[in-house]
């Protein structure tokens, strides 16, 4: 808990979410990842802004980023390292800041990450085709990558095993506690560990992933597999998230694998189709899902976790693209805020998303209490039961369209004053 | 003035918006229209709600309606009236109620809306194919029509031309301002008068029409011109406001014509290309325009009024999708209301639209001062400079792709907590 508590966003001194999680996991190592934080004042004062990780040679890496046409430096730099021929894939560095999103930064943004990349390559000791980027912040200001050198020598220097909350809070911007999460699952007849971190809270909505998360595994599976996993874990996931409809520029989802377990006997994995990934795909899904339900907790300002579940629609895009309509709508997460269990409002929402609908069989409930059926108003409805149910921190809202069998589920957050708030003055 | 003084919600005590027009028209009567109030109690307390207007016969119609999925049982019976072969596209009522939108409420609502068109037509002494009727307010209670059984005849034997004030007044919800524009132009050599009024506010965003707005001339022009009249003028004007996003189950647009000014020797107009409607044209283009202004001056908890601009878009329907992501952004919204020019938020708003851009072609500037130019931020860009123009009441935000020659505009307001205040208890 202690983590949580020294998490605050200094700048803002903001209260941790009232969502977020009771527990944090134990965060074990993973052999050939070490890691190291700094504060190196790139824009915050007195907490850590910079996080290197080191990765053993061999490592694997995939990506999946934003969709944005305007996308940061750093996530061009990323691609442009995954498509290369030769060598694409492999990866022995990570360097992450955030205050700075190294966005629109035009001309000057590339040569930061190019510079950023000699800095890292230099103090680790790799091709600069190695470094992974990742930036996350104010968007348009540029980013003195000058800053980093020394920084990231020193930090080379000190990369150890293990300190994942520390890695985890020198990503924040205005999220409010650290992300990680963990799994350790039987690949062959070894045991491995998946380990997570994210951030979130503000621009955050689900066109490729959230804003940055890192993954690392110590199985030893290549980067062709490993691209497969990611693309096929997002869908649900990350992309399953909204807190305010707005896709960032930075959109980073990285993905590592150092394959050191093979030295204790775990199978060298070429395809995501392998068998035996099975148990790794599910604890893989497992981190990555817990990883976008904090992203959730954690949304600006957010007092509500909202799960929104659509079914009957007519294929799963279709209750997807309804779903992301009830949660990207302010009119149903003010409501929310206001613990109001609005059902026209969803109502309205549903019929805004273009998708087919027929009113007169749609039925709504939040947290299991029906309160429309069939076109209206549910003739049981209590209306103080259902405001009861709405005290709650998690409001589960469900629509069943009656006309098919696609089902798809969100998650996102109430819309409060706190949010209007952190986004009136964030750059000032 | 004293109308705008006296106009404020009384069940939430709201200050008028700042953002109200200062001057509020001398309204003319117009031949063939007489106009009643009441307050029927409808839901709000202490104040008008119910509306009636009677037209003389021979008065035609055109409507353009929400395209929500799940439309209000009025917006069904006005497009059930006007499709009918026969008459249709004549009409002889229209009867508005505020406070509760008869929107989700299944058979009770069909019920609803054709018991109150029978009062009324009973009232008026015609038929209830010839009224028109639209509701705003709360989704999903049932509207007890038979509260308008007396109201109506009231209503009927009160109504007089010319208080327009008082019926802009009737049909508000959250609205802090009645909102009416009038124009006068030549049809042939008689002068002719446009009247409309508008309420908005709320559930705002463009997919046909605003909530409410009702459009009426003296002028005689069949029902097929001013279809085509009103499908034409929407596009620009109410279809280019959003101020959340959420579509209404309501939004309705209907234009009445008496036709009393062929008394006066106004020409008849059959088609909507005749040319002699040059000016009716422009003066009904400008009233559809000045009223869906003040939908976006009266944006709930709205301080500052925002216009976007893009420009250089490969299309217009490009430049107007690019348009509305910015205008719908939260992170966009809460940046101005904070008077901070946020530009980095607008890069990516146009990056996630999804339309064809360029970052390193993009140029970006508020209230004239160019913050962003070719895809990084502008050397010459002063801060100060910037921050003094954002604490203006009106903001423009113009963006320029290179791209092409697609050019629109949309109006928005900014989100502030006061929006988040109105919404999170609007139905308690």
């Amino acid at each position: 808990m202690d983590c949580r508590i020294k998490s605050g966003n200094d700048e803002k001194n903001m209260a941790i979410s009232p969502l977020a999680p009771l527990d944090v996991p134990d965060m074990p190592a993973i052999a050939g990842v070490k890691l190291a934080t700094a504060a190196a004042g790139i824009r915050y004062k007195g907490r850590t802004d910079v996080l290197l990780a080191i990765l053993d040679k061999g490592t694997t890496v995939a990506g999946v980023f934003t969709r944005s046409k305007c996308p940061s430096a750093p996530v061009e730099w990323c691609r442009a390292k995954l498509a290369q021929g030769a060598g694409a894939g492999s990866a022995r560095v990570l360097v992450v800041n955030s205050g700075n999103a190294n966005a629109f930064t035009g001309k000057t943004g590339r040569q930061a990450t190019a510079l950023t990349a000699a800095i890292a390559a230099k103090a680790v000791g790799c091709q600069a085709g190695e470094v992974f980027l990742a930036s996350t912040g104010v968007i348009g200001e540029p980013l003195d990558a000058a800053k980093f050198d020394g920084v990231l020598s020193d930090l080379a220097a000190q990369a150890v095993p293990g300190d994942w909350m520390s890695a985890a809070r020198a990503i924040m911007t205005t999220d409010t506690f650290p992300k990680v999460a963990t799994a350790t699952v039987t690949l062959g007849k070894a045991k491995v560990t998946i380990n997570g971190m994210a951030k979130g809270a503000g621009m955050i909505a689900p066109d490729m992933a959230t804003m940055l998360s890192f993954v690392f595994t110590d199985a030893p599976i290549s980067a062709a597999a490993l691209r497969s996993l990611l693309k096929a874990g997002v869908e649900d996931t990350f992309n399953a998230v909204t807190i305010d409809g707005d896709t960032s520029t930075s959109d980073t989802l990285l993905a590592f694998a150092t394959g050191t377990a093979a030295a204790h006997g775990a199978p060298r994995i070429g395809r995501a189709s392998d068998p035996r990934l099975k148990a790794f795909k599910k604890g893989f899904q497992e981190v990555l899902a817990n990883l976008a339900e904090q992203v959730a907790r954690d949304g600006e300002g957010a007092r509500k976790l909202v799960e929104i579940i659509v079914e009957g629609a007519v294929s799963k895009a279709s209750a997807r693209r309804i779903a992301m309509s009830i949660a990207n709508s302010p009119l149903v997460k003010t409501a929310i805020a206001g613990e109001d269990a609005n059902w026209g409002r969803v109502v309205m929402a549903v019929g805004k998303a273009g998708e087919p609908a027929d009113r007169d069989r749609l039925s709504i409930s939040f947290n299991g209490i029906r309160v429309a059926n069939r076109g209206a108003r549910d003739p049981s409805y209590d209306e103080a039961e259902v405001s009861a149910a709405m005290k709650q921190p998690e409001i589960r809202i469900k629509v069943a369209l009656g006309l098919g069998k696609g089902r798809d589920r969100v998650l996102t957050c109430d819309l409060t004053k706190e949010y209007v708030a952190i986004n009136g003055d964030y750059r000032s």
